[in-house]
């Protein structure tokens, strides 16, 4: 049964105050609580609808906490979608773990990405292009606000997220790093080589000052038209678009 | 002065069942304003603060319209935006004539998109791209929603849009049909040729059946990881490229 404990305990994760504090976070609506179960995060809670329950009884066997049956009306009540008629679930954050890039990868850096359903769309087109690292400035929105987790429509459980200093990273020295600009090189002509890091600017002031210093390769995508620019989660699926078939 | 009268009115162009009786909407925030006055569009009314007034005067001596002088409260309360500190400009809607088509163009079609901030952010790619006519279903989302309009940041000022039954259209038989599919050949192998028709779907159901079968040529864009999907504006912007880098 949902204690009122309980209850209050996963309505303050809405907040990420609470959510750090308990290094714990929600995730809601049946393909995305699929994809936590099915991935290396560890869950804690899981609450389902009787539908929701009985469609998974063999993924749900495997699951090694508690399960409660919850209605939807319930459900929603308890998170931050509009209608929830499926499942909520609980789960652990992972550590903000450095994350080691090889020779051949190719890593987006985010230099503070602050719309949720950007870094969440960000983080699905990696997925599709098969970019398993994104490194992101310590002011990029936070990986655990529902929002991100939503519009990532599940890939964040296959996309490793860091968070760091990347001014200090990107000066490391031991990879090529790009950086989207208006006026650089065409993404149609750039020679991309066979990894590197991939450096994507805020959505109203584009790459900072103090990162472009230490971004040697500037790159653009070409315009054509009128529009002054363009979103930053569409960009960075246009440079996934160019690099991986330059590899044709 | 601004009448009772005229609040009502301008609140009420927030709603589509009013925009459609009034042949008017509402186009809010400095940035969008200044476009639609520099656009084809007839204007009739704009309300802006005394910086905003003060900091146009060029633009402003042409403009025919009644200028309303209004503080950035009243302002925001007029209209959609959580706050508005510059201007808000009433505009009359163009009729939904039909688009030619000529042999050279690349011209989008849209199969029931719904999200108006999906709908602004393709019109925003095709300016992006020099892409000057979309085609929508009747059923896609209405170009004159606020967020339609605010998402495409300016850019629905230089793209046409043409409602209309996109079956028939297609049927035309004139020009070479393209459909965005997940079982399509890889837009980065397709020939495009020198202009053609490009569908793109549905944000959940991707194109309906009864559009899927007057499409002869199924393209798609490759995928390289686990995302099951992109979503339908950043697929466009894909396709876009994809177009534009083929004619390098």
């Amino acid at each position: 049964m949902l204690s009122k404990a309980r209850i209050k305990f996963i309505k303050s994760l809405q907040v990420k105050k609470y959510r750090q504090q308990e290094q714990r976070f929600v995730v809601e609506g049946a393909k995305t609580v699929l994809e936590v179960l099915k991935s290396d995060y560890q869950t804690e809670c899981l609450l389902g609808t009787e539908e929701f329950l009985r469609s998974h009884t063999q993924l749900l066997s495997g699951f090694k906490g508690e399960q409660i049956l919850v209605n939807q009306k319930d459900m929603t009540s308890l998170g931050g979608f509009k209608t929830n008629d499926s499942a909520l679930v609980i789960a652990k954050m992972k550590a903000n773990d450095p994350i080691s890039v090889e020779r051949k990868d190719f890593v987006f850096v985010l230099d503070d990405i602050r719309d949720p359903g950007n870094l969440g769309t960000i983080i699905r087109i990696c997925d599709w292009y098969g970019i398993e690292k994104i490194i992101a400035s310590e002011n990029t929105t936070e990986l655990y606000n529902p929002k991100v987790l939503h519009s990532s429509m599940g890939s964040f459980t296959r996309v490793s997220l860091f968070y760091t200093d990347i001014g200090k990273f990107l000066s490391g020295g031991k990879h090529q790093v790009f950086g989207a600009f208006l006026d650089g090189e065409s993404v149609h002509q750039v020679d991309w080589g066979s990894g590197g890091l991939v450096v994507v600017g805020n959505e109203a002031h584009g790459i900072s000052g103090r990162i472009e210093k230490v971004i040697p390769r500037r790159i653009s995508i070409p315009k054509y038209g009128g529009a002054e620019s363009l979103n930053a989660a569409v960009a960075t699926a246009v440079l996934c678009d160019n690099i991986r078939r330059s590899s044709i």
